[in-house]
């Protein structure tokens, strides 16, 4: 097995103000490689903790890829740092050098600064990976058999060279292949399933690693297993990924690694349907996590946010009587809503939902979390009632997620016709 | 100073499955209670590895906060491991069984199985910390000066610990304060942006850190400093704010640490102003960005999703011959599509926008990345195309940001009444 490492560099890492987000992406790409990821790291700009990092993770790991630091500015120290670590010393890398005069004169449109120029600069120890997307160049090292790869914080311009990083990592090592498979379940917390599977874990041979990842009211099963024999490994596995999705049948949303939204929009897809939203509290979260997916225009056309109850009257048609008796937040509103939506976007289906999601605005009758839920078509609908006790950003999303699951089990349930 | 260390257990953290947003939540809180964070690491639920990362991170910190690994089922490994790893060993807590009982019984309406009830055991040489949103419980341990404090990997069941443990954190040590000062630019880039502010920067005392931190095609700038008497180091930090700010005065956005959404919605709140969207490639997160805030619903009244284009001809009334001669993505549209948002969902301002965000769906004449923004009032609107190159979501974000700059200037240079 080859074990990587990855070490994540910057202050703001430290302090919570940027979400790491590259760590998970590098980790996805080496995994798909054949590389186990045995740690992830993240430190300061400190050269101290920068140099212990990479001592001791290269104690236990043969790849070591590192982000971070190379910006043009002064608070980015990981070249210098490299440079010292590696023995090496500073010189122009003329393919670089193009790299950074192209993108100011072509591409930005702006005048080269001499700080600039400086970011063509490299240890002469290294490799360099070409920038397509910046103008800070990734830098390959190689000591004692260990690879170090040092590549930009900006997620773009890391994205950018991983390509070739994988591709050099491949020719340099002997890889296995690693497989995992992820099946989604709804309706059945961690540990009922847990006594569902119970007798399957137990029997599980050891290289089948099973991972319970619960999230948002449902529970992800993921399996995974890695072998040098490509064929008998899948084989092993699918056949054990297949005895567990009978064993989950009756809480199964889907057997690929794919969120929600996704299953949501293959179902109606199948169906050649579409469908849209009408969306109070959620303003607009549950379309755009439809629309973040490449394809989506297939069968989404469209949302009214009615985040104001105006909306709700005018463009939703919601009856004045009802937002005045009833209220907004309630069983009535959402089923008009709903009806509303499929009038104005003119879809197969919708959902609507309406709630407080937080930190005020609630009462006593319908405190914070109170979230109504409609989904259906013309003809039929389900409604759900949710009481929520979380922050305000994850009440949105688990709104969302039940709301496109309750989308999901109406369709289901729907006669064929 | 006291340092502290960030342990997140998981291999969902090492294939890349979920993105680690606990440890900045996590670095957040203590960098308010002053306490500096050195570093962070993820591991895997390998006995081994976790073992190493407490030897190695209480080498140099003196808090080490853990999370993960504590859920009722077998792939859980955090609880025993530090049982065994502090000499302890398991006793039942009963006020985490009455918790666990409790959360049965009157939340979840559930049976309580065997497994949930192991999760009130923990070893006896920790203190607990009560969970007041789920089974698991946190634990503190001390030795040799060090404080090890565990908690459960779901963000919401670690949130709710956090406040007790900072504040058991406070009564430990005795804290400097650490201030942040960030301002957000516009307009200008990193390198440029040092040009500028380069004798500030270097006149700057050695204990005030400066950290450029671009994104979105904005740079944030971020001074840093931490010291016993919290009056002279808030006095100095602020002085040297001011003057970065003057000197960034050109490009300044705010000076505070917020979005730029909570930028422009404070703008719009102050003329008690009203605003909608009205978004095709944006998929409604433009409208989710605004609505993730509590308190938008002061200025924010509603979008309207247009992904289809029959949504824009209905609903945002684009007229039929637009759509047909210059198509979706071009000027003519958005500027449409801006009439139609403001004239449906009756607001002061709208965001307009319209284009192709990929990976498919371009044509020489408009490739992928290609957007058209408009941003105004019922009397006057500006224009913007961007021409991007990213994927698909950063796309969207970017498209979502420049727009709501976009709004944001044009408010600002609205000529006062």
């Amino acid at each position: 097995m080859v074990n990587a490492s990855i070490i994540t560099i910057g202050d703001e890492l430290l302090i919570g103000q940027v979400i790491d987000t590259n760590s998970a992406y590098i980790a996805q790409e080496l995994n798909k490689a054949g590389i186990t990821v045995k740690r992830r790291v993240a430190v300061g700009d400190v050269p101290n903790d920068i140099q212990k990092a990479l001592d001791e993770d290269s104690k236990h790991s043969e790849v070591i890829l590192i982000t971070g630091g190379l910006g043009p500015t002064s608070d980015d120290i990981t070249k210098p740092l490299l440079c010292k670590y590696f023995n090496g010393r500073m010189i122009v890398n003329n393919d670089a050098l193009k790299n950074v005069i192209y993108l100011f004169e072509k591409v930005f449109k702006k005048p080269v600064t001499e700080v600039n120029l400086k970011q063509a600069e490299v240890p002469d120890v290294c490799t360099v990976i070409q920038n397509k997307r910046g103008s800070a160049p990734g830098m390959w090292f190689e000591k004692d058999g260990k690879i170090f790869v040092s590549m930009p914080g900006v997620p773009n311009e890391m994205k950018g060279m991983m390509e070739e990083v994988i591709e050099k990592l491949k020719n340099k090592f002997e890889l296995p292949v690693i497989i995992h498979k992820t099946l989604l379940t709804a309706g059945i917390g961690e540990s009922m399933l847990a006594e569902v599977i119970k007798d399957f874990e137990a029997a599980l041979p050891s290289h089948i690693k099973l991972a319970y990842l619960p999230n948002y009211g449902m529970v992800r099963l993921r399996l995974t297993t890695s072998g040098y024999d490509k064929t008998a490994t899948e084989k092993e596995i699918t056949s054990q990924f297949e005895t567990l999705k009978m064993l989950a049948k009756e809480y199964l949303v889907t057997d690929e690694d794919e969120p929600l939204e996704k299953v949501v929009g293959k179902i109606i897809s199948a169906k050649n349907k579409t469908m849209g939203t009408a969306e109070s509290c959620t303003g607009g979260y549950i379309a755009h996590l439809i629309t973040s997916h490449h394809g989506s225009s297939t069968y989404f056309k469209g949302s009214v946010v009615s985040y104001d109850d105006e909306i709700k009257k005018n463009v939703l048609n919601v009856s004045m009587q009802t937002l005045q008796t009833v209220v907004a937040v309630s069983e009535e509103t959402v089923k008009e809503m709903l009806k509303g939506a499929l009038n104005i976007l003119k879809t197969d289906y919708a959902i609507a939902v309406s709630g407080i999601m937080g930190p005020d605005g609630g009462s006593t009758e319908k405190p914070v979390g109170t979230v109504w839920i409609a989904a259906g078509n013309e003809n039929n609908h389900q409604t759900l009632k949710l009481n929520l006790r979380f922050d305000r950003m994850r009440n949105i999303q688990v709104t969302a997620i039940t709301a496109l699951n309750l989308l999901r089990k109406f369709i289901l349930s729907e006669p064929f016709v």
